[in-house]
């Protein structure tokens, strides 16, 4: 028997960043949380610094996974942080403040997906697309059994595959991704305009009433429970676009399994997945028998789990 | 210096069958040629084991690249290929009748790819979509430095990636393909009904000139020469949807070449590639600074190099 050896993962995001000091098995053995500075990058490392500082054992390598395009250990852009410039060397700042602890630093999305390859719901798929259903609409990709991050990192966009040339504007400034339907960024100002129009709908009374400033997934899912026109037809809709770039997906990619994540997906759960498949499932030219959806299984956890695999990567040389 | 070592690549189209002798720098040797024929897969395997044989050497090893699914040395399915089955034991069946010598098999537009990849204007590239256009659109896929082949072997399908949901019919049964408007044979059936509902061509009349009973990629490319309006159109607008797929491909996959193929890339060259160039453009939302759009180089011996590459493989323990 061999000793386990604590790797920590930690998971950037745009409020909060959790660590986890993470087994061999993958299981969150301690964790540690604060809230994300909103200073630039020096004050983030001097809090994931703090935090991996305070587990109950010394990691012998870290992971991180940060919301933005990361390439050789370098963030190229992290559009959701601010104070962020455009390029920042965080594998070397972060190796100062750690005494030189190995490191790896991966793209949040990728980072979640890698979590539910190894210890989730994605665990045994060879071919996987994560998509994460959140403010926008993420995504991840194993292809031929290893995390596949393209030529600089910036692959897994499944929220910008456009399904509906000139369709609705998206958020990056485009038209007809995804995104613009599917994103709750562009559900909730879609409803908001529609309610304006005099639409009835419960979702900003909800929202209210659970003390959020905006609609988040706890409010969408209790809208859709109480069976509100609009917020259904929404969600309707964001599934079914889903279900168009996921078939077009399936068809450039010929997948074996795809995770649906995110706040949605922690509150509906595999009902989401399978209304994915049903609406992919037109759009789909030769799937392969073994192509299976599925709920995400780690929610929080993911990121952390994701990013402490890739920590220890680097204890395996990789 | 080690003496070459010629392999056989074998291109089965639905015209013809093209064998090459390829020697260790791609180079073609030797060819032979003979129509492909259309009362199932023994004749066709009795046709390729003579054309192999008629090669001035006999090869060490043998690459076959076929228009069908195929997965583990199996075809699965040849949709323009008349009296294959379902499921066909190529691997097997032809390696009898070529006294066993090590046999691979891949799908065409993957083979073609791998050509135009170990030897043509992909080379170098990691991250490659080859992006044909014939009849319909067909594709491949080189990922992370590896030909990309998918769960089932049926990844590369970017024509029937949806650009448009709800848009033309596609030959496959869908709508808003990009193959409803950039195949050729959806883009002649467009033609012709807007020549018969009085629109003014030249297409028609151009392709009884040249004794064609369609518009091929040379008649499509002479109406275009010629300026004519309707023909100038319908390039236009495929042009514009493989625009809108191949940026979707781009934010998916973060590649770093795409390779534009097919009969209408050898008579239109580098400037369709910088056309496509220009049309993804606007659909991406990250693309690497190091992505190209460039034309094929092998034309029609892609095929065969890349399948005789294929081939090659299997000595190399591939």
């Amino acid at each position: 028997m061999s000793a386990s050896v604590p790797v920590a993962g930690v998971d950037v995001g745009g409020t909060n960043i959790e660590v986890g000091l993470v087994g061999d098995d993958h299981e969150v053995l301690d964790r540690a949380k604060a809230p994300t500075p909103t200073d630039g990058p020096e004050a983030v490392l001097d809090t994931i610094a703090s935090l991996v500082g305070d587990l109950d054992e010394e990691p012998l390598a870290v992971g991180v996974g940060i919301p933005g395009v990361v390439h050789d250990g370098a963030v190229l852009t992290v559009p959701n942080l601010e104070g962020w410039g455009d390029s920042f060397d965080l594998v070397g700042a972060l190796g100062e403040r750690l005494g030189g602890v190995p490191l790896a630093l991966g793209n949040d999305a990728n980072v979640g997906l890698l979590g539910e390859w190894v210890a989730g719901a994605a665990a045994g798929g060879r071919n996987v697309l994560g998509l994460w259903l959140g403010t926008g609409v993420g995504g991840g990709l194993i292809l031929d059994g290893r995390p596949y991050t393209g030529s600089r990192g910036a692959a897994g966009e499944i929220g910008h595959v456009v399904v509906l040339e000139g369709g609705a504007l998206c958020s990056c400034g485009r038209r007809g991704c995804v995104e613009a339907y599917a994103g709750r960024r562009m559900m909730a100002s879609a409803a908001a305009a529609m309610h304006d129009a005099g639409r009835d709908t419960e979702l900003f009374a909800i929202a209210d009433d659970e003390g959020k400033p905006r609609p988040t997934s706890g409010v969408w899912a209790r809208a859709l429970d109480e069976g509100d026109a609009l917020a259904t037809e929404l969600v309707d809709s964001a599934v079914d676009r889903i279900g168009v770039a996921v078939g077009s997906a399936v068809n450039l990619l010929d997948l074996d399994t795809v995770v649906v994540g995110g706040g949605l997906a922690e509150k509906l759960g595999q009902d989401l997945a399978d209304r994915v498949a049903e609406a992919a499932g037109p759009w789909m030219l030769r799937p392969s028998p073994d192509l299976r959806f599925v709920v995400s299984e780690l929610a929080d956890d993911a990121g952390v789990v994701g990013a402490a695999s890739l920590g220890r990567a680097t204890l395996l040389g990789g």
